[in-house]
This record gives C-alpha cells, sequence and structure tokens, in this order.
C-alpha cells in the first residue's frame, strides 16, 4: 500500500480513530476523559490508543508518580491531523446542516468566523474534484510509476444530481 | 450526534468508504472495478455501497439494460469529499513518506504539482491545530449551544515531539 491517501486512512481512516484525535484537539488526555465524552467501549478505546501510539500520532505521559497515572498527548503529526478533521468539519457543515452550521470555526486570535477550504498552498486556487490529477510522485516505486505513468484526474465525470 | 465533524464521520469516516470514493474519484463505477481494485471482500462493499446509497453520497445507474447492469456515481456531495482525500494525500506525504512525496496532486488543467492545505476561504490564512476554535453555529441545539458557550480552542498545549 503506497498511496498516501490509503496508508493515511490505514492509520487514521477510522471512525472511532477520528473522534479521538477530535477530542485530544478538544483537551481530552486521559483514558477516562475519552471513554466518557465517547461512550466508547473501554476495550475498544484501549486498542485504538495503542495503534494511535505505535503510528506515532499519539504519545504516552505520566502525570502522576503515585499511583502512576498516563495520559495520551498528541504529537506534532497528531496535531497535523487537524487539517483533516477541519475538512471533515467544512463538508458536514455544507452537506448536512440544512438549518446552518452547527459547530462554527472561528480564528482563535481574532474570533472571526472562517471557513475551512482546501487549497493549493502556492497559488491559493480551490481543490476540488475535477481539477485534481493524481501522479507519481519521487518517492514512488518503479510499480506505482509504470501503472500512474500519466496524471490520473480525480473526480471525473458529472455528478448524480444534488446541491449543497 | 450533532456535532459535523462527529456527523462527517459517521457517514464517511470509514476506512473501506473512503477508499471506495477515493476509487470512485479516480474512475471506478462498477462493482467489479471496486472489488478488484481494493480487494475488497464482496458483502462489505455491498454494505459499504448501500450506505453510501442511503446518505446520498453516491447514486445508482443503470449502464446496460438486458441484462440489467447497474453502476454507482458519485453524486456532488460525494465529489464534494475529495477534499476530506486531499488533505488526507496531503498529511500522508508529510508523515509517511521519508523519501519524498510517493505520490504528487498537480492541477489537472496546467499539470503544475500543487499542495493541498487547509485554509481559510476569505483571508486564505492556514488553519492549524492551535490557531482554530470552535464554537456553537447557528443551526446548534440549545444543548450544544450551552455546551459550547464559549469557543473551544481546537488544538491547545504542545505538542509531544516529533516534526515532519
Amino acid at each position: 500500500m503506497e498511496c498516501p491517501i490509503a496508508r493515511s486512512i490505514d492509520q487514521a481512516g477510522d471512525g472511532w480513530t477520528l473522534l479521538i484525535v477530535r477530542n485530544a484537539l478538544l483537551g481530552a488526555r486521559r483514558f477516562q476523559d475519552f471513554e466518557r465524552a465517547l461512550a466508547i467501549p473501554p476495550n475498544t478505546l484501549a486498542r485504538r490508543l495503542e495503534t494511535l501510539l505505535e503510528h506515532g500520532i499519539v504519545a504516552r505521559r505520566l502525570y502522576e508518580e503515585r499511583p502512576p497515572r498516563e495520559e495520551y498527548v498528541l504529537t506534532a503529526k497528531g496535531r497535523d491531523l487537524a487539517s483533516v478533521l477541519l475538512a471533515f468539519a467544512a463538508w458536514g457543515n455544507r452537506w448536512l446542516a440544512p438549518r446552518g452550521a452547527v459547530i462554527e470555526c472561528t480564528d482563535a486570535a481574532t474570533g472571526r468566523v472562517v471557513e475551512p477550504v482546501v487549497v493549493d498552498r502556492k497559488t491559493g486556487r480551490e481543490l476540488r474534484a475535477g481539477r485534481v490529477a493524481l501522479r507519481a510522485g519521487p518517492g514512488a516505486s518503479a510499480r506505482l510509476r509504470a501503472s500512474l505513468s500519466r496524471p490520473a484526474l480525480f473526480g471525473r465525470g458529472v455528478p448524480a444530481g444534488g446541491t449543497p
């Protein structure tokens, strides 16, 4: 599995995992915080946290010596998943909130409402289906390079009805 | 479950689902296309497609009358998930590709490499952990409004080590 989309999804593209990271970004650290807020079965939570530790998305920290108590803190890699969660939030506000945004994102410094949108860093052009193609990059294997020798349009064709 | 992040994750934040949408964006339409490309068990694929149909992320289309054959086409809502997948791709290239990007995103019109980044639509400012807060929006219930009366910082604290 070489595709960075597939590898990212493998590490973080799971419902519980994304909710754990969301709550960690909102300040949760202790096992019990996640358990209560998410109503997640403890075995499931323990397994997900182990996987997140293995992938370096969270790190374990001792916050009390006696008795020893641990908490889970996002790494820089984990915090960087905020971008994915904000893309989910924006999609949800566009498609699942017919009566207006349920949760608004604001600029933490100014308090102004912001609307997350995925753009090209250099040109600022919005990256939408049909505007982007995928091609093999410098880190690709010979096999992937052969199968993606030409850029593959990401989002071809006309959508089947529906407007935001 | 009111939070648009949680609702989005509920509809689309599942590993197989995201891979099905990725492949649909790359042109897959028939059951067999997805089955082969993803090596997904047919029962699992059938269940995921039913859920995607229920949520209006894909639509069913008859592409042959005799014998009747169906294909699955992304709706506008489904195509709009490209933003989430591009955020995953960018995260994967930053954190999971030590030898350089495996897959590059390019501008479909110009062929130039683009780097997906999540910004505020209005100001163009990058939205990263610690820069964004979440607060109740106009569509929020009274209950959510009470629990999110003050904006909650999204990404507090210092990350636990690690650099991209």
